[in-house]
């Protein structure tokens, strides 16, 4: 890497000398450029007024510079490589669909740097690897390996082939000019035409789909399309195919659905239906990140080569709303939540948001605080947008991206619940009460997780598996992705009976959605989220309640968390808590078991191993864990003969895929009514280097529900600077206008608005 | 903290113009001021040159001007918390303990501001403090915690109460002059003095031994003997008290020995001893770092005062010698290797290390090294040595701290063993050959860690306790520390029949050491380490190599590692990795349990699950796991019938003090002879944000002992480039210019020297 660094500065100093000389020339040809589209290519991405643009500010443009300094060592490393298209084999993970994947990012940049640079070199790198698909592709058979519902031909899933064409596309693009008539017509003919076909025609299943596989099927389709002024096929990823043959209620190998009546279909469809009005996209940030690249590149496409469809006013501008959606959903060191199907490290730093942060700011009216994420990307986009982002970073315009508390709305129509996001000093906690997420939809209503600075505090599991790492199950996703992590055990919400919500069912999950009651952080103080599922468990009734309150004796607010319950039927409730570190204390005997049991049969309890149990006396349970050097505890009102269960993850796991850690699960049993009712705190550090334990009990002297009926719902909470809290619900009536009395442990509360919180002493 | 750091600038800015006007007056007297020591006080660690000098500079020093702010910041916070000295009740960690340590704390510091920016204030504050203390002191029967074989008065341990002695004679110095002899006779008589006898004649078990406890004790007794002026408790402090009437053979609640037959006591004692000639403290890196402020700021103030004594040239300049040996023992991080006890995390970035660092700087030649250790610990300490450090680095004569493959001899003579460490690119493995350590040490002959770029790969567990955390067992020694963490099983060595080394016993392990049998970092692409235990198991032997080879194919050297064994009786022997990360793959078949077996009876083997278990058919048995987003592996010569154990720390914990991690254990039964040999390789990377793994899977197709006789043991490697290499070592003669010639696979393998590397193909 050190080597890497020397060359790279040699690189831009050099790029920085040629290009303070071409400066001057060029400064007049920007100019006299004209705004309207000019014909010719390259015409999707780079655009010929914009290389023209980047060729006169090169050398000057340090975080652009750097990017092409970047990417010119690492094309001039793959070119010494040479070309290699190997028969298509592996799974993801594996030597060929590494190899073809590499190829497919190589070419699209080095079609940008034959435009930036203009040497010829990479022009020829360009052609020669097209030229060798061209002659492989029209001899391959579907891939060998025969796991998805969708087999591409260079790769095991068509998903992957849509991704080759994608960037192809731009590359060509880029080359267009340079080839002559006859390698286009092979090209065009041996290659990209059969080859979108083949994605598309060839493959309704994966194509005619509201899905983010298909987005790329689209897209690829799309952009292609574009290069060869192809109507058909544009017109093909615009709006879908016309026939498709394809039954409804048909499923691919995850489970999800392929075909639903009436669906619109094509980019427009799958712009219009997983994307909420707010930007968010309904299978999760780290789908929607994947899906983001795709959507904006193609969007920018269409922009410049067809202005006339305003793609970026499309739905009230919902591509550009994504993007800010997509970085609130990221904690503070950017990575984005796990919801549903994410791995976890998924990042803004992933160069598919420095593509979406780009085009945002480029067409999306220049926001100023996009340029600090840029910033932090610390790399651009080789195009017109990044050029764009460069300037304004170069003249200093930027802003702290400043994430707020943010609900962000599901649905097509954004009345299909929703993420809360509660932001509040360094804590963040998100609130999942949205749609299934389509087939990478985790079934854990009115789940949530917590994290600090960060770091996880109670964690969401996320997805199990490796992506792209072979050894893992071909680095697809595992099956105890089914078995576990898709499970309403392995979240942070109610399960009943040992059975996950719909019944783990997607064809049920999939027809349902929680409902926002109240979001409100108007008060930075008192920030109250709360919500309400019916479907899960039929029968049964389900409200959230999740509540930031500051007292201005800790240094951190501490959260307030209540679940109420009402089934008619007696049940057993399990509710878990997935924090993450070593424990410290509890204030409750347990029996620790010699060696763990199995926690269950089925629906993922059977991958938990239950090691240790306590049973409740009727008093607060408190458990306190050390992780990051912090303390915290969770303090939750039990009843007489509640079970508090330490658990930890890892078992029914043959080869070791699942990662063992911890869980603190309260149990009650034979229950029709309750609340689960919690104080979650982070009450104090521990730094290793100076030994020095600061607050390391948890403030919480006691959590009780006081009242518990239809209407309202009350919690206290005692804490040890001898303070004590009311917070009162109602649970009928949300309006903010709404007048409320209630008689609660003899004393009269009254107040306006759905929820209030009372000093008591 | 936003807050502070106003805070921290405004007084900074204060302090600036304060001492910009200052500066000039000051100069002179800086110029008249003479270089032998003055009269009066301070005179210990501020001299009355030292603070002119600092006066001088002040505003013009920024490391010193921002640790000066901190610290005012720090005091006059404390000053309005007001003078508290509570009725000593609580164990490390509780509110009595916290307090009486951060109140000689603050003393020390106030008595420095005192000096430095010359409010009275600050002199007040120590006066009050130090009378509250006289006031109570003499009231105080010992300490109501009964734990400790030397309980203290402040606190429940002697250690403690030296800790407050150490400082509070900082303090007093700082504001002797100051004080009325009225005031001087309160303190003396009512409180330090008696203090003084109470640690040293109250408590000669603590006082009269080699221990890092006793360097305190006697470090107190020496401070306030050189503040006072007197000459019989410094005569104490230096040698120790003429008699104790303590029983040779008594041990102290560790289990450590107090008195040993005919050994030097008190601070000359506790420098000859626990140091080996290279400035290695046989207890380790963790308690080293805690000795060496006492050591430090003792050797500083003697020589301050009693520069006849020549104290920095004790011994070789042994103490000079330490902190250099100190920061060798520190990871990538800063981070000390947790030899024996070592608490992790724990680094040189603690207070007593910037101590150190300042003196050794100051006293010890003004090495440029040490400057940029200092520049990373980002703060000085206020006195003279932290002038120096603070001219320094403003002077721009920092040099990077080149931590190098070092050889540390352990033992008084240097003559014990060592802790060998190597280093190659980011990878640094630490061997330990040595003494036993003292009461603080682990049963774990020829043991080793392995780290890259400061994570752990291979892990030392360190110690079973969370230090000041109350809720862990008062924050003291877990009694898992002895039941597991000391125990064999828990390292990276040999185990045999299911007992520790030395049978666990402290009065065998004590009187043995392991032996130095090669250390050779000559060629940095082939660095080679052996020792050799004979009395850990008596009736076997055992030698380990250890051998980072480099080879240009591959990023990183990969580790060769084998320990030769002989017995003259068949037994079990158990060979644990204790990998760190996620299991990714092994190349052998395994059960898995269905729940996890405790793995044995004692000795450590009572805190370890077995989760699954195979059987070799004589192949490699190889095991490939993800950490840090790294890829490692294990790949290790088997027998047939040779176990593959998968097992994981955590049974028999009743209050979760252990931390759950896994081990890799190779166990073998009926042996007399054999050869452990594995490679260890740092592989590959995986990346969450782009999600690409490279070089997933291990280069090495095979390892091989293909030579083992008294003489000479010979290794093959085979890597996935096509070479096989061949490591020979001779058992037996380990001089550079013996020539050796022995046939291996019928060829003549000859050469010159303790060991050589063949390619072979």
């Amino acid at each position: 890497m050190k080597n890497l660094g020397v060359n790279l500065l040699s690189i831009m100093l050099v790029l920085m000398l040629v290009f303070s000389c071409k400066e001057q020339v060029s400064d007049t040809s920007v100019e006299v450029a004209t705004t309207e589209a000019e014909s010719g290519h390259p015409s999707l991405v780079l655009t010929k007024k914009g290389v023209r643009d980047i060729r006169a500010n090169l050398g000057n443009i340090p975080i652009f510079d750097k990017s092409l300094a970047e990417t010119k060592a690492e094309v001039d490393a793959e070119i010494e490589v040479g070309i290699l298209v190997p028969v298509p084999k592996d799974f993801s993970g594996g030597y060929t669909h590494q190899r073809h994947k590499q190829n497919f990012y190589m070419m699209q940049k080095a079609g940008v740097l034959y435009q930036i640079l203009d040497d010829e070199k990479y022009a020829t790198y360009v052609k020669d690897m097209l030229m060798a698909y061209a002659k492989l592709y029209p001899t391959l058979p579907v891939h060998p390996q025969t796991r998805s519902y969708a087999r591409g031909k260079l790769f095991w899933q068509c998903l992957n082939d849509a991704n080759w064409l994608v960037y192809s596309a731009q590359a060509y693009d880029c080359v267009y000019d340079w080839l002559s008539p006859e390698d286009r017509d092979v090209l065009e003919n041996n290659l990209f035409i059969p080859f979108a076909k083949f994605i598309s025609e060839g493959n309704p299943q994966f194509f005619n789909r509201v899905h983010n596989h298909s987005t790329w099927g689209n897209v690829a389709v799309g952009m292609i399309a574009l290069v060869m002024d192809n109507d058909a096929l544009l017109e093909d990823a615009l709006n879908g195919l016309k026939t498709d043959n394809l039954k409804v209620g048909m499923k691919d190998n995850d489970g999800g659905f392929i075909k639903v009546e009436g669906q619109k279909l094509g980019f427009y469809g799958n712009l219009d239906e997983p994307f909420s009005p707010d930007g968010y996209y309904t299978e999760g940030p780290y789908y929607q990140r994947y899906a983001m690249y795709p959507f904006l590149i193609f969007a920018e496409a269409l922009q410049n080569v067809k202005p006339e469809l305003n793609i970026f006013e499309y739905k009230n501008g919902v591509l550009i709303k994504a993007v800010d959606a997509l970085i609130n959903l990221s904690d503070a060191d950017g990575d984005f939540f796990p919801l549903n199907d994410g791995q976890k490290g998924m990042s803004y730093y992933t160069s598919a948001v420095v593509t979406a942060v780009d085009i945002a700011y480029h067409f999306g009216g220049k926001n100023p605080e996009l340029l600090s994420i840029a910033e932090k990307q610390d790399r651009v986009v080789l195009d017109d947008t990044g050029l764009s982002i460069a300037l304004g970073i170069k003249e200093g315009l930027g802003k702290s991206f400043d994430k707020k508390s943010i609900e962000l709305s599901d649905g097509q129509n954004g009345d299909e619940g929703a993420v809360g996001i509660l932001r509040s000093e360094d804590l963040e906690l998100v609130f999942k009460y949205a749609a299934q997420g389509l087939s990478h939809g985790h079934y854990d209503k009115l789940s949530y997780s917590l994290y600090e600075d960060g770091d996880e505090v109670l964690q969401d599991y996320g997805l199990a598996r490796y992506v792209n790492i072979e050894q893992k199950g071909g680095g697809n996703y595992l099956k105890e992705n089914k078995t576990w992590a898709k499970q309403s055990i392995a979240h942070n919400t109610l399960v009943q009976n040992e059975t996950s919500h719909f019944m783990g069912k997607y064809e049920i999950g999939s027809i349902h959605h929680s409902n926002k009651y109240v979001f409100d952080v108007s008060n930075k103080n008192l920030q109250v989220a709360s919500a309400k599922e019916s479907n899960a468990y039929p029968g049964t009734e389900m409200q959230r309640t999740v509540v930031f309150i500051n007292d201005e004796s800790y240094a951190k607010p501490y959260l307030l968390d209540f679940m109420k319950v009402v089934s008619n039927t007696s049940n057993k409730y399990d509710f878990p808590f997935y924090y993450l570190g070593q424990l410290m204390q509890t204030n409750f005997e347990y029996n620790k078991l010699n060696t763990p049991t199995v926690f269950g049969k089925d629906n993922g309890y059977q991958h938990l191993y239950k090691e240790a149990e306590g049973v409740s006396f009727g008093d607060n349970a408190k458990l306190t864990w050390l992780s990051n050097g912090k303390f915290y505890s969770i303090t939750s009102a039990t009843a007489k003969g509640d079970k508090m269960i330490l658990a930890k993850i890892g078992a029914n796991d043959p080869d070791y895929n699942l990662r063992n850690e911890p869980a603190f699960i309260l149990r009650k049993t034979n229950t029709k009514n309750t609340v689960f009712a919690s104080v979650v705190e982070s009450h104090g550090t521990y730094t290793a280097r100076s030994e020095f334990a600061e607050n390391a009990y948890s403030h919480v002297k006691h959590v009780e529900v006081v009242h518990d009926v239809a209407e309202y719902t009350a919690v206290k909470v005692e804490t040890d600077n001898n303070k004590t809290k009311l917070f009162v619900i109602s649970n009928l009536d949300n309006k903010a206008g709404s007048d409320h009395k209630v008689t609660i442990e003899g004393e009269v509360v009254s107040w306006t608005g759905a929820f209030t919180l009372k000093e008591l002493k």
